[in-house]
């Protein structure tokens, strides 16, 4: 698969992940279907927005493609109608996160490489893209963002993006870094979560 | 009216009657002169500010002509010593709120068409320049923001950039689809006030 | 010192004095050693992050230069380890937050005159530059930011961004004219917290 072709699928899945657990938040604020399809496309879409400008590739892809806002409108309806299946799942919003974490973290590092960053601001633009959608979330909703509360996120999202650009450095393919690196962050989230991992706090407070 | 000066009057109300909404909440919430100028013009000027940064018109027009600013301060001058006039009317801040979405959307709507958006994009454009002052507000002072909270409110700025849209492919004037298309985000707005319009909310919760 | 070097200088040293005041604070909400990190990342970089976005200059500098996010991670593990210094300090994050509002509202305000803005519209990008910090941690902690709960905050960045401004125009050095602007700012808001000042709130709520 190309790197441009790789970049848009990871793009779309990402929003569609994040787009479902936007709407599950604001199906449990009892929000009404339209609340539910704006958050869900605020979710979906601010991680790719905010990369968008922050590499001055303006007006971001969401204004130049129906296939993010479709995307995303997808899953708000999916989750408004059917959203009980998802919801039968232990936590639903933290799996959708973390896939979402995983994608948006290669899909945002890649598309910076692509501009010509270098590895590190390349690395720090995925981990931005992957927090950003549920940042914002969480805010509008009035709750700390997941990328402080918990304990393993945005290290997650680190971690994922640096092995991609390692496997690249390797000579591996764009598509099978991106598998590598992708899946370290979604099972580094679940692992975490899983298995408690916590990392230390500050030993003099 | 040609679009450009259509445009740079739509901008100079809405920043005017968000700047209203604005310092009206923070004056409930106790906050001095200052806090009371420094929420009028976040609220006045966010909206315009992302716009013109998702354009990739930078900087945005705020810090190149004094007029944005002016309004903004303006408005929360006379909200800090004239706004028990405001206050009399029932509910001061949904009023200007809705004032200021219909008349955002459209101006937001414009600018992007002028800059060559597609109409789908151009209208994307125009709910978030709408939505983008009073969520920045609402999030300040940690509440969470209206285009969640309440029922016809992203929707109705939809309508309106769409309405204008409309209007325009059916050949009107810029002046006639403005006042026809925000007129309409308007009158839905506090239509869905006044009668507690709202949307169904997720059938399996 | 050349205006590049002097802006250089403080950029690191806002980003340092933020990193210090965002870790104190994740420290006092008891995250871990990582959202230690991110906060003292995000409180020390958004500012700038901010300021270049506005100004188009993209991508912003942290994805450029090692340096932003080595001081802000510098500031995040000083604090984790050997915050028990701050902590003795009475009121270690108004300080720190003081001085960092101070040096960024004048290396704000020097960037945009740099790139060509004028006085006014500098003044106001040095405000934001200095606010946005400070913004998105109280933000991210689900706390009102001090711009709008503290009486002298932004109106301390505002006087030392002017003061910046008008020293320049009366043909001082800019590193003079940055010292006094940045020391201006600083005082100012020591001074606000120490004495108590306030201004006036609204005479008719």
């Amino acid at each position: 698969m190309s790197a441009v072709t790789l970049f848009g699928t990871l793009d779309a899945l990402g929003t569609f992940v994040f787009g479902l657990s936007g709407a599950m938040v604001a199906i449990r604020k009892r929000l009404d279907l339209f609340g539910v399809l704006v958050l869900a496309t605020a979710t979906g879409v601010a991680g790719g927005m905010t990369r968008d400008l922050l590499l001055g590739d303006t007006p971001p892809a969401v204004f130049r493609s129906a296939l993010p806002l479709g995307m995303a409108c997808a899953a708000g309806l999916f989750t408004f109608f059917f959203g009980a299946l998802l919801d039968r799942m232990q936590r639903p919003v933290m799996f959708l996160d973390a896939v979402g974490l995983g994608v948006f973290a290669i899909a945002g590092c890649q598309k910076a490489l692509m501009l010509g960053l270098t590895p590190p601001g390349a690395i720090l633009l995925g981990v931005i893209t992957a927090v950003g959608g549920g940042m914002l979330r969480d805010m509008m909703v009035s709750e700390v963002p997941r990328v402080l509360r918990e304990e393993v996120y945005a290290l997650a999202a680190l971690s994922g993006a640096a092995a991609y650009v390692g496997c690249l450095a390797l000579g591996l393919s764009t598509t099978l870094a991106a598998v590598i690196g992708g899946a370290l962050a979604v099972i580094l989230r679940l692992a975490s979560v899983r298995f408690g991992w916590h990392l230390p706090r500050a030993p003099w407070f």
